[in-house]
This record gives C-alpha cells, sequence and structure tokens, in this order.
C-alpha cells in the first residue's frame, strides 16, 4: 500500500515532486485496475496543485459521492451519465487541502447489497465486500493512497477489513454527507481508506481544519475493553482469533485489555438498525422505487419489497431505542478509553456473489461512533482479517490514536 | 385563499373534479402572477391523477427542492438550466399522495437574504419575505392550496406572516431534507404553506403518511405559555398586537394563558445559531464558494466571506449549547401544551430590497421544534401579521391541534 504519511514528508522535504506522486498512482492504476476493477473512471491526465498539505495526494471518491469533473452513477445505470452540478463538500475539502481526485471508485447500486465486479486485491476469487468496493480494493492494491467511501449498515469498515485497508468511520456528522446519494439520513456516514492509522489521522485533520485528530507524538497505552457482541450472532475462526491476536499485542505493549460486557440496550439497538435503515430508504429512494423500479439492482429491490410496511411509529420506537443506546455510552467511556471488537464476522468470503455481512457494523454505525479499522492478519489464502477500535461519539481523535496504538504494537508482535 | 380542505371534500363527495380543481390553479397564475412574480416556471399541462388523497391539489415547489420534471435552479444563476436525475423525496411523497406538481416557486438565492422580484400578494410595495417567497405568496395570492418551504433561520414561517399564509416548519427531521439544496444541516427543514391549519394538518399527514398528524374531531383547550423572546431584540407594535390579540382571544376561547419565562440558555442559543448555520454553510456551499465566488449573490457571499473564520472547536461549543437548550425543553412542555411567540419582528417591511429579519424565528429552528404559523390580523396598509404556535418535539399533532384552536378562536374575535 501507499503510505501517504511518507509520501506527504518526501514531498515537504522536496525529495518527491507532487505531480511524481501522482504519477505512481496512475502507474499503479494502469499496472492493476485491468484486473482488480476498482475505479468507475480516472483522470488520466490528473495533475498536483502547488499548495496544500495534500498536495501529490491522489484520491478516490466512491461513485455516490457528487463530483463535478467526473460524472456521479451511484453504481446503477438510472443514473448513466449524471453530472451533478458541484462536487459534494467531502470533495471541496480534499481539494482545499490540496489532495488530487484522481477517478471514481465502484459503488454497490446505491451503496446497498448488490456486489460489483470489483475483485479483492489480496485474494481475486474473493469479495473485497461492499459497499465502498472500490475505494477498499484501489487502496488495498497500493493503487492510491486514500479514498472517500461511506457506511450505512457496514460499508467502510467490512470492506477496509477484507481488503486490508485501514479505515475510519468518523463520528457520525464529523463529515457532512451533503452531496451523498442518501441511503439512510440518520445512519450514513463518509469514511476515509488508507494504508494506516497516521494516513487517516493527517486526511481527516486536513479535510476538517481539525488538528487534534492529529496523533499526538507520544500514545499513551489506552484501556480497551474487548467486546465480542454476542448479539449479532457468532463469528468466524478467523474473527475470534484477529481479535485475540490484536487484544494480547495491545496488552503486551501495556494497555489495560479486559472484556466488556455490553448493556442490554445494545441489543435492541442493534436489532432495530434495519428498521430505522429501511424506513429512511423508502423515503430516500422514492423516486427511484417508484419511477425507475425495473431497473434497480435485484437485492436492494427486494429488500425495499420486504421492508416497505414499516409503520411511522415503529420508526419512531426505533428512534427511541437509538437515543437509549447512546445516552448508555456515557457510563462505557467512563471505564474505558476505546473498546475493540471484531471488523466482520470473518475473513472475505470467496465468489462475488455477496459483499459479506455488516453485521458487526450496524451498532456502531446507530450509535454513530467513530470506528477504525487495523489490519490485523492474513488467514489461510492470503484474506485480510481485521479489527476496529472504537472511542465516544466526538473523540475521533481518541479512537485514532488507540487505533495507532494497536497498529504498533501488532508490528512489535 | 383556496381551502385545501375544501377543495378535497368536494372532490371525495363528487362536486368537483380534480382536473377542474387543478385548472383553478392554472387560471390563479395565469391571472396573478405575471404582476406577483410567485413562479419560476410552472406546467399550464397540469393535471391530476385517478387516486390519492390529494388528487386535484396542485402543490407549488420552492426551486431548492429537486424535481425530476421541472429543472432546478437555486434562485442562482449557477444553476441555470440544472436538472436533477430524481425527484427529492418530500416531492415524491406528494406524488404518491395523489397531488400534481404545478410548479417551482421563487427562491432567493440558495436560500440566504438576497431577495427575489417577488411581490407581497397584500401589498405590492412591500416584501414577501424570504427564503421561501414564491411559496408564501403563491398560497397567500390565492394561486394554490399548498406549497413547499424550507426554513434554516426563519424562511417558512416569516413569509407566512408576511404573505397571510398559515405555515408549519415541522419537527426537525419529520420531513427528508434529501435532495434540497442544503445550507445547514443541522437546521434545514422542509415546511408547508396553504390556507388555513387544517390545510397543513392534511398536507403533512399526506406526506407522512401519519394518521395522527390529523386534527381531532374535538380539540381541547390547550395550556397556552406566551414568549416574548427579549433577548432577540425588540419587536414592532404590529407584532406587539398580533400577540395580544392571540393570546386574547385564545383564554376567551378557554385556553389556560399565561406568560413564560425562558431558560437563561435560550438567550445562548439563539445567539450561537449564527455559528452552526454559517460553519455548516461553509461546507454545503463550498463548491459554489471557491469555484463560482463572482457568480454568488452578494449578501450571501459577503456573509461568508465575514464568516469564513469560524474555528472548528466554536461550532462544537455551539452545538453542545443548542444539546443544552434542547434539554431544557423538557421542563416547559410538562407546564405548558404549547408555546405562542411572534412569527417576524414586525409587519412585513417596505420594499423589495430586504426580505424581513429572521431573528425571531432562528431560536426555534435551532431546537427542531414544530412551528405553525397562524395570520391574526391586517395592520395598516393591509399587511398580515401572524403569530407561532409552538410544541415540544415530535409533537406536530399537538402543535397543529393548539395551532387550530387559536386560528378559530380568532375567528370568534
Amino acid at each position: 500500500m501507499i503510505s501517504l504519511a511518507d509520501l506527504q514528508r518526501r514531498i515537504e522535504k522536496g525529495d518527491l515532486a507532487a505531480d511524481a506522486a501522482i504519477a505512481q498512482s496512475l502507474e499503479a492504476i494502469a499496472a492493476q485496475d485491468k484486473k482488480i476493477g476498482a475505479f468507475v473512471c480516472h483522470s488520466i491526465a490528473a495533475h498536483a496543485p502547488s499548495t496544500g498539505s495534500l498536495r501529490g495526494i491522489a484520491v478516490g471518491i466512491k461513485d455516490i459521492i457528487d463530483t463535478a469533473n467526473f460524472s456521479t452513477e451511484m453504481g446503477s445505470p438510472i443514473y448513466r451519465g449524471f453530472h451533478p452540478r458541484a462536487d459534494a463538500p467531502v470533495v471541496s475539502m480534499l481539494k482545499r487541502a490540496g489532495a488530487t481526485i484522481i477517478g471514481k471508485t465502484t459503488t454497490t447500486p446505491f451503496a446497498a447489497n448488490d456486489p460489483t465486479a470489483t475483485l479483492n486485491p489480496h485474494n481475486h476469487a474473493h469479495t473485497p465486500g461492499g459497499s465502498s468496493a472500490g475505494s477498499a480494493a484501489a487502496v488495498g492494491a497500493g493503487m492510491i493512497p486514500l479514498a472517500l467511501g461511506t457506511q450505512t449498515g457496514g460499508s467502510v469498515i467490512r470492506p477496509a477489513s477484507f481488503c486490508g485497508a485501514a479505515a475510519i468511520k468518523p463520528s457520525y456528522r464529523l463529515l457532512p454527507t451533503v452531496g451523498v446519494k442518501c441511503f439512510s439520513w440518520s445512519l450514513d456516514t463518509v469514511g476515509l481508506f488508507a494504508a494506516g492509522v497516521e494516513d487517516l489521522a493527517i486526511g481527516l485533520s486536513a479535510m476538517t481544519g481539525r488538528s487534534e485528530l492529529l496523533l499526538p507524538a507520544s500514545i499513551a497505552a489506552p484501556r480497551i475493553g474487548v467486546v465480542t457482541q454476542d448479539f449479532a450472532g457468532e463469528v468466524e475462526a478467523a474473527s475470534v482469533e484477529a481479535l485475540q491476536i490484536a487484544a494480547r499485542a495491545a496488552e503486551r505493549a501495556g494497555a489495560s485489555v479486559r472484556a466488556l460486557p455490553m448493556p442490554a440496550i445494545f441489543a435492541d439497538a442493534w436489532r432495530i438498525h434495519t428498521t430505522v435503515q429501511q424506513f429512511e430508504a423508502h423515503q430516500a429512494f422514492a423516486w427511484e422505487y417508484r419511477e425507475r423500479y425495473n431497473e434497480m439492482a435485484p437485492l436492494l429491490r427486494s429488500r425495499l419489497d420486504e421492508t416497505r410496511d414499516i409503520k411511522p411509529a415503529e420508526y419512531d420506537e426505533a428512534q427511541a431505542i437509538a437515543a437509549q443506546a447512546r445516552a448508555a455510552l456515557g457510563p462505557i467511556f467512563e471505564e474505558v478509553d476505546v473498546l475493540l471488537t471484531y471488523s466482520a464476522p470473518g475473513a472475505p468470503p470467496k465468489g462475488l456473489d455477496s459483499t459479506g455481512d455488516p453485521r458487526i457494523n450496524r451498532l456502531w454505525t446507530l450509535l454513530g461512533t467513530p470506528c477504525v479499522n487495523i489490519p490485523t492478519y492474513m488467514a489461510e489464502g492470503n484474506l485480510p482479517v481485521g479489527v476496529q477500535v472504537i472511542a465516544a461519539c466526538g473523540s475521533d481523535g481518541k479512537a485514532l490514536a488507540a487505533a495507532r496504538f494497536v497498529e504498533q504494537a501488532l508490528k512489535r508482535n
């Protein structure tokens, strides 16, 4: 993978021209993407501006995010050739920081479950995950140092785990979702993919102008609560192993690590994530469902068919449960700095007919907490498996610092 | 004005063809809009579907709301000729209920402060208010029975007060803002304009499928707290008089009415509304401000120039104050059912160089409470003045019922 932090240091020292860094990504795309299929389109004439802390950083943008200079097709024939007038704010934030938008990355149709044709860069017979398939694969394959995706269920953390990339789903609304095709406005969250945790911190800090997101020079050993999410069903041995490896490495590096039971309301909140998501999806996709039903992808369409009878009262009750669960986070983050849990139910599944299951990610999307995926180990078949570090809402800097601590502990393993 | 409830009753009884109701609006537009200028465009071939509770109801849509069949120009040359692919969800909700989208109504550029050329239907020398100028004027002039607008500061309730129309700014997020040009995602709220409170209840209930929003057959006398919002500055005699008239009428009709002091945190919350709005506006308009600066309207542009240095920490502090103020609503709505306050600082100002001041509306937009404007009396010069009824977040049905109580009390005056 391409380290954003390393590129930035070399560019700032004058050891690397910003345009040469962009050219490196263009070459990697030319060499690999015919096989991987991570990009919908990209600019072969991309170059770097002369200023900005992210100059020389080539960024891929998930194709449900509006771009003024590339079409935005939402992974769906319904939006073929669609040209938004404006860049989404997250795209403008990257450009203002000097980054170069190199192209649009594949997305499952409307960021739902119908797979893309993108391959997992580590084992082409396996899924890269979804819905942010192209962003995860492009970073995991070492084509680009930074990419944007979105998560409504598990669409950032899961593909990052599958593709061996670091990723952050920031606190809900830290990044605006304006100009991003909506699935569920209470859940949709823009996230970043990069080679490592430091890269994520640099990217997110540059986008938001929040210097507090940069990693501190020295990271104190965090208090870590290990969470198994039993309410979300059993996970495979590969994920159990990844969590053990990460927890032990962190403990050996000096972290306080202990199993932490979750309050009962979390099981309810996990359950009603679907109610919130699908009730809002019926409104968000009202035009497509009503006017372009036959062109909708089959999994999304049948999911909408199955959930068309959710009543407003059920939605209101689900939102009330979500609010209770968010309130229950307070005492947890008095006891520990961060939580550590699985990023996915296992290694990337074989085949391209499923993007995997978001059941491990749903709760945290609903709660709006920052989540950071850390690539943890390679399971048999060269299949990446990650773990995620979770902090309190608004504590994205703490999530990144603790994730960096775990990442470094894993390197010393 | 055209009563939606009356049209609906006549159509359901078979006394009026749905298409005849649409034709009535087309005739009114043809007769009046050359002078008033409430529409950006409209369909002279509009007709009604054969089903749906809102069949025969012609609706005007503020031109920052996406429509697949009309261009959506945001009141700005930057979006001239822009055709969204999809209808915004609020537009789909109306169509699903059988309503006919008859055209797009004028908006100040990007729903900010630069005035439109629209005239106040009651006195052409005065402003109709803004930013939802066309929707308020079209309903107030009796051209259409229903229109959608949006409020970020005071852009629904203020123009409704100025144009003598009823209006509701529902609870934050009762209606989705997907496909609505964003100004500030924490504040933007889609609202409805109609001739009276019953019309609003029918329209909002049909859009959302929430039968609890319909008015009860008999409305109990509400407990009303009268609020003067001293933190928002002095208001003109016309608004003082409107509030007295409404409070006295409600009391005579059996309501318990008393002055209610507001907690100190409300003054802080009122103050920081601008911080939240402008910090988010800089992100929402990042592309326009960066790429199309010279084409931006002058008042919006200079407002953005003035507020470009708001720091993330100031924004975070403002959001924390907003959260405290929302929490402070709880005890208030244990003491009273609704609040009653001014809808605007006075009658519609003379001239078309200002849309008036949102300072009376800001706090309630920030708090996310449902607000209903009730036309109250005509000040000298045939200038409408309203008052607003405010309920707890999520109690839109209660806000509408109490507003209907006040509206009927005023009729008995």
